[in-house]
């Protein structure tokens, strides 16, 4: 059996006791920009119940080209107004380096990517990097709440990035 | 108070009754791929724990150049095997056109997007199309276990795209 299995039948026993349908647009119209890390769960940590925020999620909780499109579709036709970004401590992209990353993966496949692998040595700073990627895009339309976290992953503490 | 404020504060209770840290690498080596809506607690879909998977999120759950950035990471750095894609009924993403959408952006901003909305009219056809962007890259390296899901938003079940 594989994982996939074990979790489709956990999901079995989600479904017996779902109550739905709820509406489309998020009730506390927030979008959530997280890190993809398996120790992360956005729900718990936010205290948000089903129905009440966008999350988007990836390698680093970076704000990349599909980060503002996903951004700009939950303003733009979903009503979110708030943004809350989310980057944690022992992160993974704090283990590597885009040349090192890539030149791995040429020398492996004979292909360099073409994209930016957005590895990063300062958490705080990525924050803030990110946070200026939305605020100079000219697509995301809500941009007086924009916070920023450091999640510690010892702790279960958001601590605010200033 | 804004919103960010009131999850700040569910924050503090979370942390509480936080036992950690745990290791780094997804304990069931599986990375998950789904769409930003409200109403999809990926955890509580799959009875995930904290720690065992990836969740990378966006608008759709489509898989564009960001999600081959963390599915590379994901699997070249952190061990996962094993790939859970999740689109949902009611999407956000069935209700409008990229055209529509990047003409009423240029309208208002005087700027048309270089990117692709990724709107999609049919749920299953869009699931298969992420499959085979995965299938067709050459910087993730395991495709034996990649399987595509449709959530149903009124019963939480996941219903299986074959």
């Amino acid at each position: 059996m594989s994982v996939t299995d074990e979790l489709l039948a956990n999901n079995a026993a989600y479904a017996e006791n779902f109550s739905g349908p709820l509406p489309l647009p998020p009730a506390k119209h927030v979008a959530v920009v997280a890190c993809m890390d398996a120790r992360l769960n956005v729900y718990g940590i936010l205290g948000l119940n089903e129905g009440e925020a966008h999350v988007i999620r990836n390698a680093g909780g970076v704000v990349t080209e599909d980060e503002i499109r996903s951004l700009a579709i939950s303003q733009r036709l979903l009503g979110t107004k708030e943004i809350i970004l989310i980057h944690h401590t022992d992160c993974g992209m704090l283990t590597f380096t885009d040349d090192q990353f890539k030149a791995g993966i040429q020398e492996e496949v004979g292909i360099k990517p073409t994209w930016s692998a957005e590895a990063f040595s300062d958490l705080d700073a990525d924050v803030r990097q990110s946070i200026e990627r939305i605020k100079a895009n000219p697509f995301v339309v809500h941009k007086d709440q924009i916070r920023g976290f450091v999640f510690d992953v010892a702790t279960g503490k958001l601590n605010e990035v200033v």
